[in-house]
C-alpha cells in the first residue's frame, strides 16, 4: 500500500509557468524514499502541497488512504525541515508533549528519555530549547517523530550538520521505522546517506519526475547517486 | 611539500585528559585531505591548535613551512565555518576586500563577480549580506576563500545545506584549486563528498590517528568510508 | 470585560517549588497592557500556561470569556515570539494565509499588502521567507497578527532590533488596534515603549504579582518603569 | 578630549549620492554618546567608516589622537554587535583570550570569571559557545568588551534581548566605564536606556547630524527622546 501517493500534481504561482508539471510518484509502506532535487525543482512546492501549505491545484495527494487536506491525512504525517527552530521556551518534554497532542496520540516519555540518552543528551530533556545547541534542536526534532511516530515522516536537510554518533543513530532508527512498516521520504543532498537508506530515489527536476527508481539500479546504471545527479546537471539544458 | 604538516601535537585543557595525543598528519601541496572525527575526537581542538587560537602545548605546526603562530603562516590559511555567520552590515565585496587586506593580498573583484553569477547570485555583490539568505552567506564565505586563495583552505562543515548546484560548483572549485597547487582540509560528515574529492581521509578519534591512508584504499578495505567509520563506533570501546 | 482573565493561577514543575502562586490580572477589552518580569519571574510559565502548552495545575485562565483550553479560546489569541522563526519555504502570501486559516479567518491580501509597503517591503509579499532578513521576518509576524487581528496579541519581545521606521509604525497599530476594541499583552524590557503604550503594567517576580497598576501611576510613583524596576531589583531580598 | 573625533565625513557609494555628508561629531573621554538613525540615516556606513572597514573617502576620523586606519587606532576602540555570533568552537575563556591579544592587552580572567558570575553565568567559563543561549553570547560579549577595556567602546543594538538583570548590570558597568574614563558609543532604539544613560545623544538622518546635544536639552525640547525622533519622523520630508 502507498503511504504517500502523489498523482498528476501541477502547481503554478503566477498561472502562466508551471513549477510541477503532473508529478506523480508513491512512498509505500514500510519503505525509505529519497527525494533529490536541484533549485528550481519545485522541491519546496511539492512538500508545500503535500502539507496542504498551499492549495492543491490539480492531481490528487493521498497520505494514509486518505484525501490529503482532510484532518485525518494531516495525522498521518510529520514535517521535520533543515531548521533548529523549536519553541524557546518549551522544554523537550513539553515540546513532545506538543506535538503528540498535534498528532493526538499518547507520549511515551520513557521512550523519548530513552532517545535522549542515546543521543548524548542524558539529563537536559526538562531543560528549555533554548539552552540547546543546533545539534541538540535538531536531535529533539528527530526524537519528537521518533516518539510521535505517525506513519509517514518527512525529513528535509534536517540530518545536515549533526554529529556522526547521532548520524549513526538516526540511520538506526530510521532503518527500525522501516522495519516497523513506517514510511519515511527523506530529502537529502548526503548521497552517502540515500545510499545507505533510500530503497527508492525519486530525482525531481524543473517540476517534473526524471528518474524513480530503486535506488540500487540508479547506482547500477550512473555509477552513483552523484554521478546521476552532477551528469544531469551537466548535460541538461536547464 | 606539506602545506600543513602537524607533529606529535598533544593537548590537554586540565593537564590530566589528553584531548590530543602525539597527532601528526600532512596535507600535501596540490592535495584535498579529508579530516573526520566523531564527537570527543579532538576535531575542533586539533583546529584550534593550527589557527593558533589555544597556545599549542607539545609537538609541532608548520603551514607553508613556517612555524604556526608567526603572521607568515597565517597568512597562508584560511578557515571556513559551517555557520553562516558573517558581519551583517557588509556588503560582499567590503567583506572580501576586508578578508583580502587581512591576508594582505589584491583582490579580483572580476573573479569575485564571476563566482557570484556561477553562484546563482549575480546582481547581489552590493547588497548587505543582512538581506542574504543562509545559502547566500555559506557561498559568500566559499567565494571569498576562492578568491583570496590562501595555500591552504580549511573546509569545517561549510558545504552543509548549500544546494546542490552550489555543491557541484564547489566541487569543481576545489578540483581547481588542487590543480593549481593549492591544498585544501576537508572536515565533513557527507562522506560522499570526501569519497569523490579526498585524495586521503584522517579518521580521528579520542584524541588520535585511527586512519591516515589514501581515500581509495580506505573505500577498498571497508566498503566506503561510511562503513569505515560506522563499524568504527560499533565496534570500538569507545 | 476582560479578554484575557488569569485567576489564582499557580504553577509547579516539581510539586515542591512553585513557579507561579495565586498569580491573577486581567487584560481588559481595547486596552494594552504591559507585562515585564525579571529571569525566575515566571512568565514564561504564565505565558505557556495561557497558551495551554503546559496543563493548568490550579486556578483559571479565560480568553475572551471562554475557558482557555476550549477550542474557542484558543481562536482569540496569538502569540508573537522575540525570535524570527517563520517556515522558510513560505511566502509571506502563503504564511499569512495558513495564519488565517488556524484562526478560522478571511485573511485580507490587500490589508497585507499595505502594511507591506508601510513597513518598507513592497514588492516581497510573495518572495520565499527564506530571502527574508531577521528585521523583515519580524515585521512579517507583525502583519500576520495585524491582518488575522484575533482580539488578544501577546507580543513577546517582538519589537526587539526592529528599525525606527518599523517601531514607530507599530507602535501607531498597536494604538489602533486599542482603539477598535482589541488588546494586547506587550511583554518588553524597553520601558520606554511601555511608558508610551501601556495603560496598565503588570510587574511579576518569583511567581506572584508585584505591581499592577496603571502605568502613570507606576511613573508618577517610581519616576519612571525603569526605576520601578531596577529599584525593585536593588532592594529586594531576590 | 576626544577620544574618537570626526569631521566633515561624506560617504558616496556610487559616487552620484552620498550617504554621509559633511557628519562631525565627538565622543569625550569619559562621557556616554548616544548615536539614533532610522533607516537610510548612513549609521552603518559611518560605523564602518570608524573601523576602516570601507575606505574613507573624504574628511577625518581620530581615535583616541590616532588617525582611524593606523593600527594604534585600531586598538583603542572595540565594537560589539546586534548579533550573537561568536565562534562557535571556542570556549569563553579562549574567546576572551583571543580578543585579549588582538587588543593587546593581558586578559584578567578573575574580572572575567566575576562578571560571569553577575551575569548569571557561573560555571560556564569554560564551556563552549556552542552550548550557550542567545542570551549567554551577547553577555558574552559584554564581558570580551569589559574585560579588554579599550578607551572606546560602540555598542550597536547589542543590549536587544538581554534580561532585565544583566541590563541592569550592564548599565552599572558602563557607568564605571565612564567614571573610569572610558568612553561609550551606545547605539540604540531603546530610548529608555538613553535618557538613563547618555550625556549626549547624536540623531543622524539621510546622512546628516540633525542633533547633536546633551540628552537631557533634547528631552527638555521635546518631552523624551522617543517624542523627538518621532516628531521628526511624521513631519521631515523623508
Amino acid at each position: 500500500m502507498s503511504l504517500l501517493s502523489v498523482k498528476d500534481v501541477s502547481y503554478s504561482y503566477d498561472g502562466i509557468v508551471n513549477v510541477l508539471l503532473d508529478v506523480s510518484f508513491d512512498v509505500e509502506e514500510g519503505a525509505i524514499t529519497g527525494l533529490v532535487g536541484p533549485n528550481g525543482s519545485g522541491k519546496s512546492t511539492l512538500i508545500k502541497n503535500i502539507f496542504d501549505l498551499v492549495k492543491l491545484q490539480s492531481g490528487t495527494i493521498h497520505i494514509g488512504g486518505h484525501e490529503h487536506a482532510r484532518p485525518e491525512a494531516k495525522q498521518q504525517a510529520i514535517y521535520l525541515s533543515s531548521n533548529d527552530y523549536l519553541p524557546e521556551f518549551l522544554t523537550a518534554r513539553e515540546y513532545i508533549t506538543m506535538m503528540a497532542r498535534l498528532f493526538d496520540v499518547t507520549v511515551d516519555h520513557g521512550k523519548a528519555l530513552a532517545l535522549f540518552r542515546e543521543f548524548s543528551m542524558e539529563g537536559r530533556y526538562d531543560d528549555l530549547v533554548e539552552d540547546y545547541s543546533h545539534g541538540m534542536r535538531k536531535k529533539t526534532q528527530l526524537v519528537s517523530a521518533l516518539v510521535v511516530r505517525p506513519p509517514l515522516i518527512v525529513i528535509d536537510e534536517t540530518l545536515n550538520g549533526i554529529d556522526l554518533e547521532a548520524l549513526h543513530l538516526a540511520e538506526k532508527e530510521f532503518r527500525r521505522v522501516r522495519e516497523e512498516g513506517g514510511s519515511i521520504l527523506l530529502c537529502t543532498h548526503d548521497f552517502s546517506v540515500l545510499e545507505r537508506l533510500a530503497d527508492r530515489t525519486v530525482f525531481l527536476d524543473l517540476g517534473h519526475v526524471v528518474y524513480d527508481e530503486p535506488t540500487g539500479d540508479l547506482v547500477a546504471e550512473h555509477g552513483s547517486v552523484a554521478e546521476m545527479v552532477f551528469d544531469y546537471l551537466e548535460t541538461s539544458q536547464r
